[in-house]
C-alpha cells in the first residue's frame, strides 16, 4: 500500500495524517481492511506500535471500523464533490465589516514605521527602570492572586486604587461600584457605543478629533456630526439643533489642538446634555500630563446629572501593551455596561489588575508617572526649541504645555505640497504625520501631528534639524 | 466667607473643592472679589501657600479672572438651571443593549457561588505550582518585551507557539498569519458575529448549547435556530434547507453532552456549509483533556473549503483570569478579523503574550496540561464512582471521558421536582446547575450539567453524598 509521509513531527502523527488524506480521497476505498499492523510497519520500517496506535486514533475517529484484533476496515464514508464556487471573496460581509473595511482604508499612513525619527502620536515612551519594577509586581501578583477569580467590573482592589486616583488628581468622586476597568480607550469607546448607540444614530464629535475614536464610531453605524473647535475647545454654540446620541470630546486637552475646554463651555455643554437627553463620553487621554500646573478637574466632577461617561488610561502612564484603562459610568447606564462587557470578552485579565493595584498603592505607579511627565516636558521643550530655531516661520505652532504631542500648521500649504513634503521627508528618515484624517472635513490649512514619546531629547534635537532641511528643500527644490 | 472643608484628602484639595461649589452654585456670587490669600488663610487657619495653590488652581479652571497681585475675582459664568426630566432611567437604550437584558435576565442562577460544594461548570482547578511558575514567566517577559509593542493578530511568536501546538495535537496546518489572539472564547465569538452577522441573521447552534454562545448571538441580533443533537453529535440531517449566516458548533467534544461528532457527520456538515455558502465557528474549548485516548482532530484539519473558524483556549488550560485565546481564520476573513479586532479593542495585552509563547516553547505549557489532566480524570472517576454509590438508578449519566463536566439526566423528574431539587440542595451547600438554560425549547427530560474542576477528589466524594442524600430527600421528604 503506497503511503507518502511528510516527515513533519513524530511518526505518529505522519503516519495518522497520510492513512486519513488517502482514505479521504478515495485511494483507500471504504470498506478496504488495512493491512495488520505488523505488515505495515515492516513495509514503512515503523515499529509496531506507531502502527497500532495510529490504527486506534483512525478508529477513535471514525476512520476505521472493527475492533482491535477482529481486522480494521475503512469506513463506509460518504465523501461528495464538494460544489464549486468560484469566488474566494466572502460572500456578504456583516454591514459592520464593510464599514470597517471603509474606515480602515483611509487609516493613518503606517508606512513611517522603521522610520528613524518617526514623530508618530502614540504610547509614552518606555522608562528602563519600568520593565523590572513591573515585573516583579507582576511576579508578586501571580503567587498571590486567586487566578481564577472573574470580576466582570473589575478586580475591586484595582477599582479602589482607581477611585482614589481620580479623587486626587481628576476631581471625580466615585465609589469603586461606578468604575469598569476596560482593555484600553478603544474598548471604552466600543461598549460605549454597543449600549448606547443604533445603526443611523448621531454622534457629535469635535473637529478635529482622534481618527480611532472616529473609525471606531462609523464602523458601528453611527452618523457623525463635527462640530468646530477653537482656542476654547468646542464651540458649544454650535451643537446641533437635534439631539445626537452622544457626544465624544475631549475636554481636558482637546486632541489634537490640545485646547482646554473652557470653564464656561463646560457648564453649556452640560447643559446641552441634560436639555437634550444626550449622554457625553469624556475621553481624558492624557489628563495627568500637564507641565504648567496641576491637572484640570475633569468635566465629570462637575456632573451634577449624572451624564458623563468618563474614560482614562493606564496605558499612557505605563505602557502601550499593558491595554488597561477604566470608566466611570453614570448609575443609570451601569447594568447595560456590565452586560456589554461580560458579552463581550467577559472581563480583564486578572494578574495584571491585581499588579497595578499593587503598584498603585505602593506609588510606584506615581513615581513613574513624575519621572515621565519630567521626560516627556524635557521632550516637549527639545522639541518647541527645535522648531523655533529651525522652521521659524515657515510653521505656526499650536502650544499647550500638556501631554504627548503638539500640533503644527504649515504657513502657505496646500495638499500637494503637504504630501510632497512628507513624502520627501519619509526619503529622509523624517516620519511627519498630517492632520487630515483627524478631520470630518479637513480644512485648506495644513497641519502635522507631532508626538514625540518615542524618541529622546537628543533624536528630537536632530529630527527638528532634518524638518528644517525638509522645509528649505520644498522651498528651494 | 463660608466656607466648609470636608476633610477628605490634602487641604489644598479641601479647599479648591469648596471654592468650586460656592462658586457653581452662587454662594459666592459671579464678579465677587475673593479674599486676600494672607486673610483667607487666617480665617481658615491653614497656610498662605494652600490659599494661593488653591486660587492659581481655580484660575487655571476659570473660575477665577484676573491676574494674580490685581485681585482675585469671580468669573462671569452662566449657571442655568438644569432642566427637569423625571426620570432616571435610560432613554432609548440600543438594540443590542436591550436584547443584552434580556439574555441576561435568564443567566444560569449564580446564587450558588460561595457554596461549600458547588459543581459549577467553569475553569480548571488550580495547580498551586502554576502560580509560581508563570509568575516567573511573567517576571522574564516583562523584563525582555517591547512593552509598546502592539500586534494586533497578536505577538508573533505566540502565533508560531500555537500553531505548533495545533499541529501537533490538533491536526491543524496553519500558519503564524492564519491565528489571531483573542482575550478569550467569548471575544472570539463576539469577533465572529461583528464580522459574519447583521441584526436577524440566522445562526444555527447544536440544541442543547453554550449558554454564554446563546447569549451573545441574540444580543447582537442573531436569529437562532436550534438544531438536534444525539449520540453522534450535531444531526446534521436536520440542518436547516434555508442557509444560515453561521453554524456554531463543539464537534471533539458538544457541550454539554460530551457527545463526538461523528466522521461521516463531519464531512457532511462542511458539505453543507460549502453548498449553502455558510461559515462554520468551531468552538474547540476543551480539545486538549481526553481521557482515553489520544484528542481527535479538529473538524477544522478536514476543512479543504477554508469555511471553517477555528477557536481554541489557553484559559482552560491555564486559569480563568488568563484570557488569552486563539483563531484559526479562513483566508477571505482575515482582513475583516484584523480590523475587527483593531477597532475592538487593539490588541491582547503584550507581556502574558510573550510569557505563555515562552513557557510553551519551554515544555512548561505540556507539563501543566499533563498534570492538569491527571488530576481532572481522578477527579471525573470519582464523579462518576460517588454518583453510581449515592445516585445509582435515579439518575443516567452521560460519560465520555474527556472535559470538565458531565451530565446526568434526573429519572422521572419534571420541572418543579428539578427546581425543588436544586432549591433543597443549595440550602444543604451543593449547589446543582440545571441543563435547562442551554436549550433553546428545554425538554420535558430534566437534567444536570455538574463541572468538577472547582473541587479536590475528596470534596467530590463528600459532594456525592450530600447529592444522594439530597435525592432521598426527593423521595421521602
Amino acid at each position: 500500500m503506497y503511503l507518502q509521509l511528510d516527515g513533519r513531527g513524530p511518526l505518529y502523527d505522519q503516519l495518522t495524517r497520510a492513512l486519513k488524506a488517502s482514505i479521504l480521497d478515495g485511494r483507500i476505498a471504504a470498506g478496504t481492511q488495512l493491512p495488520p499492523t505488523r505488515e505495515l510497519a515492516q513495509e514503512l520500517e515503523i515499529s509496531r506500535t506507531t502502527v497500532l496506535a495510529a490504527y486506534e486514533q483512525l478508529r477513535a475517529e471514525g476512520f476505521i471500523d472493527g475492533r482491535v484484533g477482529s481486522g480494521s476496515f475503512v469506513s463506509q464514508l460518504q465523501t461528495r464533490p464538494m460544489p464549486h464556487h468560484g469566488s474566494t471573496a466572502i460572500d456578504a460581509p456583516s454591514r459592520y465589516a464593510e464599514r470597517a473595511r471603509e474606515v480602515r482604508n483611509w487609516d493613518i499612513p503606517r508606512l513611517h514605521r522603521g522610520l528613524r525619527y518617526n514623530l508618530e502620536y502614540g504610547y509614552p515612551m518606555i522608562n528602563p527602570t519600568l520593565n523590572n519594577a513591573w515585573g516583579r509586581e507582576l511576579a508578586r501578583a501571580a503567587a498571590y492572586t486567586q487566578l481564577n477569580a472573574i470580576e466582570v467590573a473589575g478586580l475591586g482592589v484595582l477599582r479602589k486604587q482607581t477611585c482614589d486616583y481620580l479623587a486626587r488628581r481628576r476631581g471625580i468622586q466615585a465609589q469603586p461600584d461606578d468604575v469598569l476597568i476596560v482593555s484600553g480607550t478603544q474598548q471604552a469607546i466600543n461598549l460605549t457605543a454597543r449600549v448606547l448607540v443604533n445603526e443611523g444614530d448621531s454622534v457629535v464629535l469635535e473637529e478635529p478629533h482622534y481618527f480611532l475614536a472616529h473609525q471606531a464610531l462609523v464602523a458601528h453605524g453611527a452618523e457623525l456630526v463635527a462640530v468646530r473647535t477653537d482656542d476654547h475647545g468646542l464651540v458649544c454654540d454650535e451643537l446641533p439643533a437635534q439631539a445626537p446620541r452622544m457626544i465624544y470630546v475631549t475636554p481636558s486637552h482637546h486632541f489634537p489642538s490640545g485646547a482646554v475646554l473652557s470653564m464656561q463651555r463646560r457648564l453649556d455643554l452640560l447643559h446641552y446634555a441634560e436639555q437634550h437627553q444626550c449622554w457625553i463620553l469624556e475621553d481624558d487621554y492624557d489628563g495627568e500630563f500637564r507641565y504648567d500646573a496641576h491637572p484640570l478637574a475633569a468635566l465629570r466632577s462637575l456632573d451634577e446629572q449624572d451624564r458623563v461617561i468618563y474614560v482614562g488610561t493606564f496605558s499612557k502612564v505605563m505602557f502601550g501593551g499593558l491595554r488597561l484603562a477604566y470608566m466611570v459610568i453614570p448609575a443609570a447606564l451601569r447594568a447595560d455596561f456590565l452586560n456589554a462587557k461580560y458579552l463581550g470578552d467577559m472581563a480583564c485579565p486578572v494578574i495584571e489588575q491585581a499588579a497595578l493595584a499593587r503598584f498603585m498603592e505602593d506609588g510606584g505607579f506615581e513615581r513613574h508617572l513624575r519621572m515621565s511627565r519630567k521626560e516627556l516636558k524635557a521632550r516637549r521643550e527639545a522639541l518647541v526649541a527645535g522648531l523655533k530655531e529651525h522652521a521659524h516661520d515657515r510653521i505656526e505652532i499650536t502650544d499647550t504645555p500638556a501631554g504627548m504631542h503638539l500640533v503644527v500648521w504649515l504657513r502657505g500649504y496646500d495638499v500637494p505640497r503637504r504630501e510632497a513634503l512628507v513624502d520627501y521627508a519619509h526619503e529622509r528618515g523624517l516620519g511627519l504625520h498630517p492632520m487630515s484624517p483627524l478631520y470630518l472635513h479637513a480644512p485648506e490649512r495644513q497641519g502635522l501631528l507631532l508626538g514625540y514619546c518615542g524618541h529622546s531629547v537628543n533624536e528630537i534635537r536632530e529630527a527638528m534639524r532634518l524638518f528644517g532641511q525638509c522645509l528649505d528643500h520644498m522651498e528651494c527644490p
